[in-house]
């Protein structure tokens, strides 16, 4: 067709490498883009994995994504944030966001499983310098947690947003793991006298606890209480 | 006293070091033995963090706690387990732990902030060859996702034991990190009109769906529907 070439190009999935090619279980991996954003979009706590004089460290923290960029953010003082700032050309770091969505219980101990979506990004995250872009991924990282909360609350003031560190991850090497469906067990197995099948679990909202400083009248917003 | 030394011992807490000391909120850390293992056995999967040709790798997996000691398992054939096996003396390793208890409004962007439990060990895993140990770890990792859950299952064989590999982590360079309350907003921001406060977070288990191939008459045992 006219306008064509002959490069294949995959607007929709990233570009599977030697670091997101699994050894195992390759079929459980994916590349497609709107199931890595979803996993993405469904999390707000990823395990943020960098390396410190040659040994690895793991730490909890906060992200959000907005588009083919995800970003992360805490005090300018945190070494990881320093780190990024300071080396050129930046901070090799592996960002991972995990869902857990069910216990696999099978007959045998060996085919106990996980129902999981999972989601790891390989990259090198850089210091964002630009005043725009940098308040646009702070309310992005408030919005993560709970959507709309950024424009009901106060924005950072200039005195805020010196003291926050704010690194950007581009969204280019990265793939999905997903397990789902019941227990595999082995066909000599399936009489044994042990329950199998999936535990499905879910994560909710409890009623909101009010600051003991809370302005009288001040009632949980719809976007809270809807949850 | 007779019998005593002037060496001071703290058998309930890790000894701090570099590497566990914080450089940001340090007043949120902690080495107490029993705080360690109570977040560590209230969950089940864990970030696992390794060096792979200098970059950092991060991926979740299943763990257990037997004593001061952690248990990873997973396939011969997986890249860091058989990397554990392979090096000499060990695999270091960085594998964190994380509660997301619940999430905290303040009227300032800059202050909201997540109550959160969570637990970092540093070490060096090593390949757990001893058979009687692995298949100690081995019932361990199936009873920490549901606990009595190796008692009714079917141990693993021979074949089965020979295809998992397991490694181990002692506890020992070790700290909690633990955030609780409401928001810290600034005087200035009390009488703003957004709400401020926690929303709790709660997991739990949905109704056991059972495998399609379950035997007829085998119900979902009491350890499962208690919860």
């Amino acid at each position: 067709m006219q306008g064509t070439t002959q490069t294949p190009s995959q607007p929709d999935a990233y570009t599977p490498t030697d670091r997101t090619v699994p050894t195992r279980a390759a079929h459980k991996a994916s590349y497609d883009k709107d199931l890595v954003h979803s996993v993405l979009d469904g999390a707000y706590v990823c395990h943020l994995g960098f390396v410190r004089d040659g040994a690895p460290v793991v730490l909890p923290t906060l992200y959000a994504r907005v588009g083919e960029r995800l970003y992360v953010h805490g005090s300018t003082g945190s070494r990881p944030l320093r780190e990024a700032g300071q080396a050129d050309p930046g901070l090799p770091v592996c960002l991972t966001v995990t869902h857990v969505d069910g216990l696999v219980l099978a007959r045998s101990a060996f085919h106990h499983s996980i129902n999981y979506r999972s989601v790891v990004v390989h990259g090198v995250a850089h210091d964002v310098t630009d005043p725009e872009e940098k308040r646009q991924a702070l309310d992005a990282l408030v919005d993560q947690v709970v959507p709309g909360r950024s424009a009901d609350s106060r924005p950072g003031n200039k005195r805020e947003l010196a003291a926050t560190a704010v690194i950007r991850l581009d969204l280019d090497e990265v793939s999905a793991k997903v397990r789902t469906g019941g227990a595999n067990d082995d066909p000599e197995d399936l009489a044994l006298p042990h329950w199998a099948g999936v535990i499905p679990l879910h994560q909710g909202y409890g009623t909101p606890v009010a600051n003991h400083d809370l302005a009288p009248g001040i009632e949980p917003p719809a976007y809270l209480t809807a949850r």
